[in-house]
């Protein structure tokens, strides 16, 4: 088995050439520089093999989620990713896994300019755990806090697609052929909204990204604000292969409302910023969609059919897995 | 099993009080704030059950060796600790057992004024990732490429304490009663030399702290230096329960010079500030020895009895313990 230093070395070590990475890997710790008037956002979320993903998950789609779900975080703050931590626990040196996920990490850090300052590389049952850094001009970040009453709720892209695709693996429903690959994208490979994440800074009054389900972490939102939200199923985006996959319709409302897993965004947006913001949201070309309002209150009530929809439970827990 | 949200809530949520911490636990990431003319020092080190620790080490240790080990990073480059955020993996929902981790790991945190700011808890086998944040001045972090020819080259503390521990622990030799104690706690419970560190800031040319074994990270040092090394083993600093309890002088050796563990720093003093930064040393009673010199050329040597020893190996690398 390589030492740790060889596998840091031969994996590990990209020298991405961020001009605030003062000092990279390689010493007891990286030395990071934050730009006058911003602040250090940050975050850790971990992976666990047969718990956040099947084990027989591809070693590239095990880093793409594990980073994409730190960016995703980013993203619901309003933040610019900048660097991350890695501590990569390994039941043995398979070097092609290694290979396969270090070129898939650096592939999507690419993407977004996210550089890795530092890593552990540890012997045990295969676990992932990423802590991202990101910046956002003081006072700028977004949080759930602060979402008021006549305010209009939103999603970005389309919801259901990654927790109909567990369903499938799961053995719960099957999948036509031809949305196999879309629906395992989504997935297995989560797009973190950043760019959206940094347009929301001037628009939103709360923001959250979607790992848990809707309802759930929309109730966090309403939770945290004080204050209830009201949506309308009917107004919430489904993609086609998700709606010509859906033919046992008790499974609509659970994979919709309390599936996770999509990274998509959920957030506020004060009444007065709604033309404005939705003018912007077209000229980028970017999907959402109003699916609500806040009202005073708690909870969330979710109408189909002009009709209040029971809701059980709150959404997926990761620790009840 | 309780949901991931009350585990945080119940045993993690502590609101230290930083004031650099402009919104802590309970958003998707924590807002930092770093000081004008100050740099982030942030470096990730994890622990895994029957790896870094034996499987039945109490919760007590396991949290305190968990932040402990960071902290000793951030000594080894200068840095004030600020802030950290723990990814846990847990077999299950013992209550008792992670009060008991926490009620630790929170009570070393408020000695160093160190704040949680970000945790994620899942389920599977025992795994503690903390990624540790610090502050220092603007190019003042403490690297190991600046060790020069003639430099004196220190450690602090004891030597081997913590390996001739770990020693016992797997059968190699038996401890006397009276020093279980004080051996025991210098395995499960290393005190980060923090103090010295911030110190070392004016004084040290290149700085480690010792985790892997004396050889092996002075080593680092030599190499990353492009310089190498010259100790006297007989002026390496011994404690006196370490000399009780080693009765078998194959040990001696090798519990030294490749023990981990220790988390004692080892640190390079050019010639000129010698005088002054012994004396400051000595007025803060803390105790550190001077054990070699940098020379010219490559790698480390270990003089004993005025003869070379011949080294083997370069000492304990965590990934193939």
């Amino acid at each position: 088995m390589p030492s740790e230093f060889d596998i840091i070395r031969q994996y590990f070590v990209h020298d991405h050439g961020r001009d605030d990475v003062v000092l990279g890997i390689g010493d007891d710790a990286a030395v990071l520089s934050v730009p006058k008037a911003h602040q250090l956002v940050q975050s850790v979320d971990t992976l666990v093999a047969g718990v956040h993903f099947p084990l027989e998950t591809s070693p590239q789609d095990i880093a793409h989620k594990a980073l994409a779900v730190n960016l995703s975080d980013m993203a619901a703050m309003g933040a610019e990713p900048t660097w991350f931590t890695l501590a990569l626990t390994l039941p043995d040196d398979n070097e092609d896994w290694l290979k396969a996920f270090s070129e898939s990490l650096f592939a999507l850090a690419k993407k977004h300019n996210v550089q890795l300052v530092g890593g552990d590389t540890t012997n045990g049952p295969l676990c992932i755990s990423i802590t991202v850094n990101g910046f956002v001009p003081e006072g700028k970040a977004l949080t759930r806090n602060k979402a008021k009453v006549s305010d209009k709720v939103y999603v970005s892209g389309t919801l259901g697609d990654a927790a109909l695709a567990l369903a499938a693996w799961q053995g719960d429903c099957l999948l036509r052929e031809e949305s196999k690959t879309y629906l395992n994208e989504r997935l297995n490979r989560p797009q973190p909204q950043l760019e959206l994440g940094l347009l929301l800074r001037n628009y939103a009054s709360a923001c959250i990204d979607i790992s848990d389900g809707l309802i759930s972490d929309l109730k966090h939102i309403a939770d945290s604000s004080d204050v209830a939200a009201r949506i309308t199923f009917e107004n919430i985006p489904l993609s086609n292969d998700f709606k010509l996959n859906i033919t046992d319709e008790a499974l609509l409302l659970p994979l919709v409302l309390a599936g996770g897993d999509d990274y998509e965004l959920c957030f506020t947006v004060p009444e007065e910023k709604q033309s404005e913001f939705e003018k912007l949201i077209n000229e980028k070309n970017i999907s959402v969609a109003c699916i609500g309002e806040i009202e005073a209150g708690q909870g969330v009530r979710c109408l189909l059919n002009d009709k209040e929809i029971e809701i059980q439970g709150s959404g997926y827990e990761h620790f009840v897995d």
